[in-house]
Parts: structure tokens; C-alpha cells; sequence
């Protein structure tokens, strides 16, 4: 009897994964992947130099990419295929071996595994180990503290309505705003009217070699990456003195 | 001319801690952290088992525990001495040798070491190892994913008023809430009366031999450390038909 591991990656750097997932990868003999269709995929090249010389490859290749919409009928339909279909393959293979699967980031944090992992419950033993979220990684980038004493941290979607992007980030203090891509126009507006828009920060790739930081306020918003994350930093609620 | 690392410790598993900072914390000859007076300190038992013979400890004992409140002036001068007293000692070591300064969780996260990072800014050179936050640990210990789709996720401090706790638990998905220990009666009520507790957890210890994941509910609020963290999962906006 095997299992399914889920070994969470971090945020880009493969020096930033645990020692745990790091041993797990490089002795993974059944290793399984999300990448987008005709793409190396993110998760396999940030392991690429750690995969054991006879690894047997899994890649789970998203049914789409850009031609429908995510929230229309079709995109859920084949998604929803596509999550099954890959729970009976890993269900089945986890019957003799263990297969570890590749994730971004931490696995419970907005990932994609926990769709395979809320259809594996009851079918086979899932094993997940975290990792440091993307976000994570991204702050670090720019390198200051980015919460303090008793700040509030909103992490947001950039795929939420404005009005409600704007009233949480007018509430919180520090904000994390993910999902850009595309919806980044409408987040720079909701930024603009909560008053905050000139303490953000873009970063890109966070950790990784090709990493970008910039100010959001200098960025092209037409030029932004779906990953790529939106920050700022907590600054009001120090109950120290400090200085 | 050396420098002074910080190094994320992550939830308190020390598997899950990077392989960078687990390189960095064998290697070390000087080594400080954190603790209380009289304690050992939870960072120095994270690392026990990794330590050089020959390293050179440091600890950095807080000057008071209980005997002040947090909010008075008293403790914040104190604490204010406190820091600038170790960034000079870490400022002068590092004049001829790098410095670990161990940190749990992410160091950038609401974490101790940014009293530190800030006065020791253009006096010597400073690196930040990012690690898995003790929110991640302590959510991985449940076992479910915590965060979906489009859910807005408020990371809030036990120490905040208990209005403006329940505001936030009313607008945000998934909910984090740190600095618990005596602020735990409001943080139930206010979770009460934003229709909250019955899905709230409590984790103590994520990741460690030690860890206790209870229902809120279910615990005896007089019964809970400092660190103890309150999470709620967030449900209610996954953008795919999922089941």
C-alpha cells in the first residue's frame, strides 16, 4: 500500500522548500504535476535539478487555458472532469506505490491539489506538507517587515468585485491581493479610491532568478502576470515605541 | 567584514524549516535568540539537535514577562533599551563574523526580529531567511485546505478592540487570530456574535510533538498560551462546482 504526498514547494527558490519535501522529491519514484497544456510547468522546473535518474513523470495538463471563460458552465464542467479523472489515476497508482505530487506554494493555501484532495478523502492516504506560501516569498522580496504588532492582514483576490476590494482594503492594514493578471486595472482603481495605491508593490516571481519588484503605481498595468502578487506593508499598529 | 542571517524557523517542526536556513543554522558559530528569563527558549529547542560543537550562544533574554502590561510606558522603554542594547552587540559582532539570529515562524511575519531589522539598517549587512509562518503549520495540523477560490482571508490580533474583531469576522472567509493567551474570552464572543464559533479551531503547537487542535468551542478559555492560534476555514466562494 502506498500514499499520495503532497509536497508543497514554496514560493519559487528550491532552497525554500522544507528539508521534508526536498527529501521526499528527490526520492520520488512516481511524481505527478500541474502544468498548462503544451508548457513545461512551473512546479517541474523548480525541482528539475533534484528528480532521481529513473522518476516515472505524471503531468496533470489543465484541460484549458485562455479560450473559455473560468466562470462559465464549460471551464467548470471540464475542470471538474479533469480533477476526477486524475483522483482515480492517482487513487489507482497509490495502490503499490507512493506518488508525490508537486504543488506551488503551501497546498492548503489557495492550491490546486485540495480539489484532488477533497476527492481522494476515504480513497487512499493523502499526506500534505506545507510549505511557504507564495506570498511569503514575495514579501521577502522586497525586504522590510511587512506586518507588525497588531496589524491587520487581508489577503485578497483580484477576481472579487471593486467595491468590496475597496472596503477591505480600506478596514485592513497590511493587504496581500492575488489573482491579478487581467483584473489588475480594476485593483489599482480599488487601491486608488481606499487611499493606498502608493504604497503597493508588484512582485514577480518572488525568490525565483527572473524576480521583479516594483512600485504598482510605475507599473504598465496591461503588462502583469496572473502570479504575479500586489503588497503593502502594515505600518499603524505598533504597540512599541519604535524608531 | 561578516553579517547578521536571520533565520526563519518555521511552525516549529524542524523538517519544516528550508533547507537554506537548516544549511545555515548547522554552520553556525555565533549564534542568538530569543527567550524569556529563566526559560530555554522555544527557538534554541527547535534547533537542539543541529547545533556545532563548538558554536557560540547568544541569548537574548526579554527583560520582563508578566510583571508589566504590554500597553504600559514602563515596558515600552524597557523594551526599546532592550533592542538597541542587542542591535549594537549584534552590530559589533558582525564586524568580524556572521551572526545567526533564529526566529520562529517567518521573520517578517508580526516576528520579534524586525525590532532588530530596523535599527540595524545601514550598520551592517542583513539577510532575512523567509520560513513556513506558524499560521501555516498550525492549519496544516487540521488537515483541510484552508483557503479557496475567491476567499478573502483576515489574519487579526487577539489585542484589538472586540468590535472591530467582529467586523472583520463578519466581511472575511478564513480567519486567523494570533496573540490569543488572555484575550481569548473576546475573541470567542466576538466570534459568537459574528456567527463564527462553531466553525473555529484552536492549535496549539502546530507541527511540534506536543500539538493539540480542539474545537473553540469545546476548550476552557482560561485554559490557553499566548501562542495558542484560532483559525476558521474559509467555504464559501469556490468558483468551481466542487464536491
Amino acid at each position: 500500500m502506498g500514499k499520495v504526498i503532497c509536497a508543497g514547494l514554496g514560493p519559487g527558490d528550491p532552497e525554500l522548500m522544507s528539508v521534508k519535501s526536498d527529501r521526499v522529491i528527490r526520492g520520488a519514484r512516481h511524481l505527478a504535476f500541474f502544468r498548462k497544456k503544451g508548457r513545461a510547468g512551473q512546479a517541474r522546473a523548480i525541482v528539475k535539478d533534484m528528480l532521481r535518474d529513473d522518476v516515472i513523470e505524471y503531468p496533470m495538463e489543465y484541460p484549458v487555458t485562455t479560450e473559455l471563460r473560468f466562470d462559465s458552465a464549460e471551464y467548470r464542467a471540464l475542470m471538474v472532469d479533469f480533477y476526477a479523472e486524475w483522483a482515480d489515476k492517482l487513487e489507482a497508482l497509490a495502490r503499490d506505490n507512493d506518488v508525490v505530487v508537486l504543488c506551488e506554494g503551501d497546498p492548503f493555501f489557495y492550491g490546486s491539489f485540495m480539489h484532488l484532495h477533497t476527492r481522494l478523502q476515504g480513497r487512499t492516504e493523502v499526506e500534505v506538507l506545507p510549505a511557504i506560501p507564495g506570498m511569503v516569498g514575495c514579501w521577502n522580496a522586497i525586504g522590510d517587515p511587512f506586518t507588525w504588532g497588531d496589524d491587520v492582514l487581508s489577503v485578497l483576490m483580484g477576481t472579487l468585485p471593486e467595491a468590496e476590494l475597496v472596503d477591505h482594503m480600506t478596514r485592513a492594514d497590511a493587504l496581500v491581493i492575488m489573482k491579478t493578471g487581467r483584473n489588475m486595472p480594476t485593483i489599482r482603481r480599488a487601491l486608488e479610491t481606499a487611499g493606498r495605491l502608493q504604497d503597493a508593490w508588484l512582485v514577480e516571481k518572488g525568490t525565483m532568478p527572473s524576480e521583479r519588484v516594483a512600485k504598482l503605481a510605475d507599473v504598465d498595468v496591461a503588462d502583469c502576470p496572473y502570479f504575479a502578487i500586489v503588497l503593502v506593508h502594515g505600518q499603524g499598529r505598533r504597540p512599541e515605541a519604535d524608531g
